[in-house]
């Protein structure tokens, strides 16, 4: 392949150094390493484009790659092949603050994107843990601490450019707010995790800054407490912006890493925003409610300064939990329920995780119903690898239970291959269908999402 | 067929009467009846699939139905065929007032969701001119006057029951409230028109009531200047719950049909919802912003009876449109463009209408960018026809040069299918190809969304 490449972005731009192409088979978590063949640098979609096309007159896996930073061994090349890395199309292309939002190549970091939208006062909402780029968390259908309010990756984009299984480019969706203009391929591009095609360029919305903001941390008595906190913001309707949860083993790992001295207790991680008197109504209804759930007072920061620090331990809280057992790995786990059903499934998976004897904070984008069990694992333990397991299997079952999903925002990569067969039923049928018709020789990220169900941990 | 179905659904439920099949062949636009052979009334997913599985086996055209107030006649059997219509299918299956989500089926109109609703002080946001059904608001992505704060159909759908071509019925999403497990086949399903399966069953969110409302209407000196004072309003981000617009031929019209004494210039009818606060504190900027835009005064509508007649006036309007020529019909087009360049759109295509001589006015969910021209016309006058095809066809050119959609919440049907392959290019053989595959002999819905271009007005 690499003769047919070079052609189309030059020889420095096609790798297979063997250090290069093990980071492009690893991902965040504790997936074990599949590196690609060759590792491909293209800077336009024209080059793109052809790539795909080379790969599929060979039959050749094409694994599209943003920052590595996902978390179900989504880039894990389980048939060898060509890695996209798609970092060198990393330009803001279009900006229109009057319409509140703009034109990115997939590249792209979302903290990069901020840094220049800050200039006309506006933001880019999605913020997952990494700093991911903007294709791979359209492709993994990401999410984060601002979701409560401003909504998913799903939420946040008007259009796509994708390059299809055959090098085709297709654009999808428009820079309309909405449109009933035909199926929706932009929906079915996002979170498609790279199966259905490579995603070049997105246009997203961006918002501009609140007038007001503020945040505040609060802890309590119980890890129900603070559930049913949330819970009952999300009930009556009040826009929080953003409401974390870091249970007691997650505090003592944030504070460790982060030289802090919060409470080691369950904790609400809270901010508000919009104009100066909607935060303090907010702020007030919010604290009246957890007073009453057993919360202490809360301990606000409004200084810009103090705010990013404390945002900053809320997304550090990975790092600050597998800094607890060095040399370790993250096996982070996540499911959403429909929020009346959250208090019972947290405390049952604190209940199960501390019978099985396993090191485990929970963390949760709990005003979405959304939470993570970080499991601290050895992969090279056998006994420790399947109480593991045990533990997903029981979360995610105890989820389906209840209405909700095996995952809200990381995605399935093949992971969770069995498990989205558990949730979805006779439906995955139909993604395979329409996985067929549109990579007839299979050979858009192999082995992921849609495929038959094996294990390769 | 008639003989196949009898057995499923027994002899009532099956009909042949001519006025029957008319009125299911026959939507709420201009476009002309194309009856069904049958139309026949299942009130389980079990009949739905047993009758779409026989007529696969025939090949014979399958057409869901809801209220027939579609507006590109999305209904019409044009091959013929069996319609199935799900009035009787209208029960709310399970109403999960803590989570904010309710489970019904598809025939349920959306008047009688929000009267069960308003019982747990709740509602559902989405709300077309006619009172439609929610299977088939889902169908064709509906929008109404609530989306610029509450969202569309695309945003209030946790998840749906499909039957398929060949008769499989899936079951899309969870009650999550968000899910990166697998291929976003709700997305896809919405919107979708009835070509690639019949929705039989929704969970949809609905919203708690909010603390305090309040409504006023505006006039403005100018059409520009009632547009410009939303365009502001947005990019300020207020979280305005309502912004449309009547113009000055809009509000002539709903003066007569409702008997009212507005003003007959263009008016900005607007709504404000939250606490008792921030209601005062959005309706104070937007009042200042109306004023620097030749607005006048705000008058202002707090009881819930002057609210409830204000909006009714909205509402009526495609039938106070009518009414003032009567024997016409109605060809409402919609078009959604980036806000910024709304003011321009509209006033260009107020001034294309007054040119060709035409009554047609113009109303819009203007908060989302989204207008329509209601075009009054004579089906029988081919001139008058020529000249409704021209405005149509150069406003859709006008909004697709500035990055905007052929429709924003109305469809594609048959009536916009030249306009869709002018906005998609080859994404459209993207749509062609999923098609294709859920629905190999092409019985669902034949000639809508993604049919070859063909004119059958």
């Amino acid at each position: 392949m690499k003769s047919l490449l070079i052609p189309i972005v030059g020889d420095t731009h096609v790798v297979d150094q063997p250090d290069i192409l093990h980071r492009h088979g690893k991902d965040e978590s504790f997936h074990r390493a599949m590196p690609p063949d060759l590792v491909v640098y293209p800077e336009t979609n024209a080059q793109v484009s052809e790539i795909v096309r080379r790969c599929s007159e060979r039959r050749c896996p094409v694994i599209p790659f943003g920052t590595g930073t996902s978390l179900e061994g989504h880039i894990a090349a389980l048939q060898g092949g060509v890695c996209i890395d798609l970092s060198r199309m990393d330009q803001i292309l279009a900006l229109h603050a009057s319409d509140l939002d703009c034109r990115v190549q997939a590249g792209i970091k979302r903290s990069a994107l901020n840094q220049e939208l800050a200039k006309d006062g506006l933001f880019f909402t999605v913020d997952p843990g990494a700093d991911a780029s903007l294709g791979g968390m359209a492709a993994t259908r990401a999410s984060g601490t601002n979701t409560v309010r401003y909504g998913t990756m799903a939420d946040n984009i008007l259009g796509l450019t994708v390059v299809l299984a055959d090098g085709r480019i297709i654009e999808t969706g428009s820079r309309a707010r909405k449109s009933a203009a035909g199926y929706d391929l932009t929906h079915l591009m996002c979170g498609s995790e790279g199966t259905l095609g490579v995603i070049t360029e997105l246009s997203v919305r961006c918002f501009g800054r609140p007038l007001a903001q503020s945040a505040a941390v609060c802890s309590f008595l119980t890890l129900a407490g603070a559930v049913d906190t949330v819970i009952e913001t999300i009930q009556c309707g009040i826009p929080v912006a953003r409401a974390e949860l870091l249970d007691d083993v997650q505090m003592n790992a944030v504070n460790r890493y982060s030289d802090l001295s919060y409470p080691e207790r369950s904790t609400l991680f809270l901010e508000f925003d919009g104009t100066e008197q909607s935060v303090a109504e907010q702020s007030q209804w919010v604290a009246a409610l957890a007073a009453e759930n057993g919360g202490d007072d809360f301990v606000w920061s409004t200084l810009t300064e103090e705010k990013t620090r404390l945002w900053q331990a809320r997304h550090d809280a990975y790092h600050a939990a597998r800094a607890m057992r060095p040399g370790c790995e993250g096996w982070v786990t996540d499911v959403c329920v429909p929020i009346s059903t959250l208090t019972e499934c947290i405390v049952a998976t604190r209940a199960d995780v501390d019978r099985e004897g396993m090191l485990a904070p929970i963390v949760g984008h709990v005003g979405d119903g959304n939470f993570h069990v970080l499991l601290l694992v050895d992969p090279r333990s056998e006994s420790e690898m399947a109480t593991a397991h045990g533990i997903n299997d029981r979360l995610i079952e105890r989820a389906l239970s209840v209405g909700g999903t095996c995952t809200g925002e990381h995605g399935i990569g093949y992971g969770k291959l069995k498990h989205l067969e558990a949730e979805q039923g006779e439906a995955i049928d139909v993604m395979r269908q329409i996985k067929t018709a549109l990579d007839p020789f299979g050979i858009m990220n192999p082995g992921k999402v849609v495929s038959a169900v094996h294990d390769t941990h």
